[in-house]
């Protein structure tokens, strides 16, 4: 039996997430796909300034800019979701935190972006898109889960060259990845005149290998990338270290 | 004057450098240059297999074959070095540890490798190159120095060129660069049909930038990055890590 909460309906089998962050919610529905630590990483590494405009590419359950909203001065955000569904649950959630105003959520393909969002209009651009290449690993079916997981509906390609259609020249293009496709991430930002600008590796302990990469790249950028250290999610007890919990805002 | 060490000469200016791994010594001219912590972490990073054959790019004192010996199992190093004096330098350490016949010196211009080495015919290449793109900074005379920190007389491309011609399908190139240009670096590995295939930061200490990269990249690779864990310098009291001294065999 669906619920509701400050009148936004809630559906069967969702449920409720408490963002902890400036009493925000979210939202989920498990079966489909929850947020992981990426989407939360990702909204702590792109800056968005009073002003600016921002698209969340592959946006899901919206979780990226709604954090955007709490943690930046943007006002203007908008989240494009090629699943109907899950573009409905997304602005359901928005409005639940009263911010319908702010974060609006499009239902479209981002393949064709340009029929959405005027070309060349915007300042930011962020994406968590799906890792996974399409044919490697199982997709039995077509599920929102695999639109979630794997490139079945946007490629590598397609999310760089929304960004690209969408950004104002040294726009920002703030993407979260996966390590090893590091090279044709390089090869495809370059392709659609991107310059990468910074690189974060995100590891899960110090002295194990990174498991997520956090890219700025700009719109016609100039060469110079900016390398940081190293963000470790757990320190050696396996507790949260400082920095992953200021961004978990805990 | 000259003074001589196992009847090789040691020239005026020139010091005997203690490697600290099988007795190794090195010749190397202080108002030159002299070999750097780069040199070391790239000669720990590439693996060489017995019966491989190996190139050094811009070897200068040789440092990389020379310790390349040392720590694997290969057996036929060469060296390539433009700077005829510098060459001749290399040559000395390489006769001073008795190691000629495995570790070759030639005075020749990586920009035409082919006429010192056939083509296609090498396994394992490595470069230490130099990092400043030519024109960047002060560069107020053609010195060895300044060859050997500025791109003059071999830029990343000449480097990555030669690398591409000597490497039979599949070999495997090991380079150490400045992160900041990695964008570069990864273009220019692929528009030669290298792949990268292991990257790994160096960082001066755990929570600063990386200072250097170092890469392997294998010719016509498929397409798989591994990206390490951070290579740490020093611990938090500025003292070598773990890792560092086993690098320099302390």
């Amino acid at each position: 039996m669906n619920t509701s909460v400050r009148d936004v309906e809630i559906y069967d089998g969702e449920k409720l997430c408490d963002l902890e962050r400036n009493g925000l919610k979210l939202i989920q529905n498990p079966s489909v796909f929850c947020f992981g630590t990426d989407a939360v990483l990702l909204s702590s590494f792109a800056k968005v300034k009073k002003d600016e405009k921002t698209v969340d590419l592959c946006t899901g359950s919206g979780i990226v800019p709604l954090l955007l909203y709490a943690k930046t001065e943007g006002r203007d955000f908008r989240g494009v979701e090629i699943h109907s569904g899950v573009a409905g649950m997304a602005r359901r959630s928005a409005e639940l935190n009263g911010l319908s105003e702010y974060v609006k959520i499009i239902c479209g393909d981002i393949r064709s972006i340009e029929n959405f969002v005027p070309p060349g209009t915007i300042d930011v651009v962020t994406a968590n898109p799906p890792y996974i290449p399409n044919g490697a690993g199982i997709t039995n079916e077509i599920s929102e889960k695999a639109i979630a997981r794997h490139e079945i509906m946007c490629s590598l390609d397609d999310v760089v060259r929304a960004a690209a259609v969408l950004l104002r020249r040294l726009g920002r293009f703030y993407l979260v990845h996966r390590p090893h496709r590091l090279s044709e991430i390089f090869e495809t930002l370059n392709r659609y005149s991107f310059e990468p600008k910074i690189l974060r590796f995100v590891h899960p302990f110090a002295e194990k290998p990174p498991e997520l990469v956090l890219i700025r790249a700009d719109k016609n950028g100039g060469r110079f990338l900016k390398a940081e250290p190293p963000l470790v999610i757990y320190d050696a007890d396996g507790k949260y270290t400082a920095e992953t919990r200021a961004i978990y805002g805990k």
